[in-house]
């Protein structure tokens, strides 16, 4: 065997002055690839090298071997537990990001005699409307444009096509900080993009045909999306399409029909622990409640010096977009934030202005930190 | 900013007896996800936590900010220096593995006009060619199944169309253990799946058209797929596609279209610099081909004990294929193989017997053990 060499990655904080290995962390408001738990990060630190004491690190591992069974397996079980998912649902781990969702949806149930309805809340559903536009018929339900994206539609705003084959919506536009505060109703089979607020709040899983998440915001690295599908509207997939592309090839083969990213899978598994271990999502929605207000009341408060993006009833608990009178003073607000260690905070250029994202992993902490600071900026900037 | 935690990943080989961080690694044989040069796990174990001293780790960091730009910018120029390749091609990093290849090469450029050929040396070029006859015209030119896929095809064997599209090989065949010794000549854009052997030897790039691998058995874990092509060929590609099956979109984005596998880009590029000091390619393949005598030469003086799966011209220098003379004794093998630390020796189910993946980070320290064993096993079973 090779020589056995260390892993002797410390659970302490306690500070490390080896210039090699910085050890400060600071405030990471990215909206994706975003923040991630520390004690998932030292446990991954630990796992690269040797798993399970198998003596080979987790990247290393056979897909289709003991240890990495026992990972996906633990990982299903964990997100079935989480969001209490049925045995009607097949649970996937998947590549392409939502990216190739938004082309996978209507290439495998929609065709050009077919419509699907697609309410318009932002970015995100604009370019999965572009690509189901190539498969069939689209009925853009709700034209967020026309208000510049502040809120989403409530179900009398969205007007549903009698007997589509399903309706798509995007539960949170990460971009303008808009969500659903509850999810539509529909007619037709229902698919969520969630990509931005997964497992941050509890989840109607039986009210949905399909819920789908890139992983790189509230469950792990990005390179993986996770797939949670009723298995009736899998069965009715077209059947001429490549291997990768037919979700029932995914499912007949548990998300290894070929090499999955199985570190990403892995990550989202100890990512699965850690939200069990704060008490699920419950517990979690109550705690991300907690962490917007603190912002929001930062914005509320502050005598129209900050303007909030997204209307009052729509606001996201994940990303908090807001901004001052002048892109100029934007700008001062980014500046000033980066030197007390406060990084990401630069809105989307699509919109503007600031972007706090404050997924599960983002502490309590920095947005007390950021809302101090906000206090501060605006009395000396008003 | 948050508690200052510590990130002591230590460099040194010591043993470390701490019962909750195992320390010993094994002689890994596995085809993939595969074993990894020890010293890129300890550069991983550090930036995860903490990445250029930016007080953010490699997988929380924005794929599109100035961190993550460094990490992709250094990947493609040390890709672009270890295989002298210019700037008539892009270096891309895409998602879905080769099986997403074997769809995405005939959807851009074969049409049901158009042939393409394949010679078919195993069971990879099977499942490409099964993916291109939902586009096109497929010439299967070579028939690998009648020799039991023990050897690749000489020029003269290959039975190429006049007027093909491309011709699409497999430079090694992972299950079976073969390669070609010396790369086929083309008339048509020649494609190339080296996925399993990618800079494990010199390849001549501007013969090719295009070359993918999949990273994960020589150059990082799974959920990235490396795309060497030139832009003539991408500039072919149609234009009706999905945003995310179009090369011509990949390369107009960076590799970025969408969110990539940020954290698989970025162990590639730790794993570039590596070979870059292990002298790149041509010291890399004297390397590999005393690795892989050592077994060969075990294989071939055991007086008949052990059989190679490959003929000898085409025998891989990455997977070694062999077996005894009953499929009682291979167990016998693999048992007594793992008693010694060794995982990962079982043949692929189609092939049978035993296989030893010996990639690039496989040290030759492991091959001498292995034909140690073999010579001791054999005289004990023989």
């Amino acid at each position: 065997m090779t020589t056995a060499a260390t892993s002797p990655v410390s659970k302490t904080k306690s500070a490390n002055s080896s210039s090699s290995s910085p050890s400060k962390r600071i405030f990471n408001f990215s909206a994706g690839p975003a923040v991630l738990p520390e004690e998932v990060l030292h446990q991954c630190q630990q796992d690269i090298w040797n798993i399970f004491d198998s003596g080979i690190g987790i990247m290393e591992h056979s897909h289709r071997g003991p240890v990495f069974d026992r990972v996906i397996d633990e990982a299903k079980a964990d997100c079935r537990q989480i969001a209490n998912i049925s045995d009607d649902y097949e649970v996937l781990f998947l590549q392409g990001g939502a990216t190739l969702q938004f082309a996978m949806i209507p290439m495998n149930f929609l065709s050009p005699e077919t419509t699907a309805d697609y309410p318009d809340t932002g970015v995100w559903t604009t370019k999965a409307i572009k690509e189901a536009k190539l498969f069939g018929k689209v009925n853009v339900a709700f034209e967020g444009s026309k208000v510049g994206y502040a809120y989403t539609p409530s179900d009398s705003e969205i007007k549903q096509t009698p007997g589509a084959v399903y309706m798509h919506y995007c539960s949170n536009n990460t971009i303008y900080g808009t969500r659903y505060p509850k999810m539509p109703s529909s007619n037709s089979p229902l698919i969520c993009d969630t990509s931005s607020e997964m497992f941050s709040r509890p989840i109607d899983i039986n009210k949905h045909a399909m819920i789908y998440a890139g992983a790189q915001k509230n469950l792990g690295p990005s390179g993986v999306v996770l797939v949670i599908m009723r298995k009736d509207l899998i069965a009715k997939g077209k059947k001429n399409l490549a291997s990768i592309l037919s979700y029932d090839n995914h499912a007949k083969n548990d998300s290894r029909l070929n090499t999955p990213n199985s570190f990403g899978i892995y990550v989202i598994g100890q990512v699965f622990k850690w939200i069990l271990k704060q008490g699920g999502l419950t517990a979690i929605e109550k705690r991300n409640a907690d962490k917007a207000k603190l912002i929001y009341d930062a914005i509320d408060n502050s005598g129209g010096f900050y303007k909030g993006v997204a209307r009052p009833d729509s606001r996201s608990h994940m990303n908090v977009t807001f901004r001052t009178a002048s892109e100029e003073l934007d700008k001062k607000f980014i500046a000033g934030a980066a030197k007390l260690e406060m990084d990401g905070l630069k809105g989307h250029r699509d919109a503007g202005g600031m972007r706090a994202s404050i997924y599960n992993a983002f502490p309590l902490q920095g947005c007390k930190v950021l809302a101090d600071y906000m206090k501060d900026f605006a009395s000396k900037n008003g």
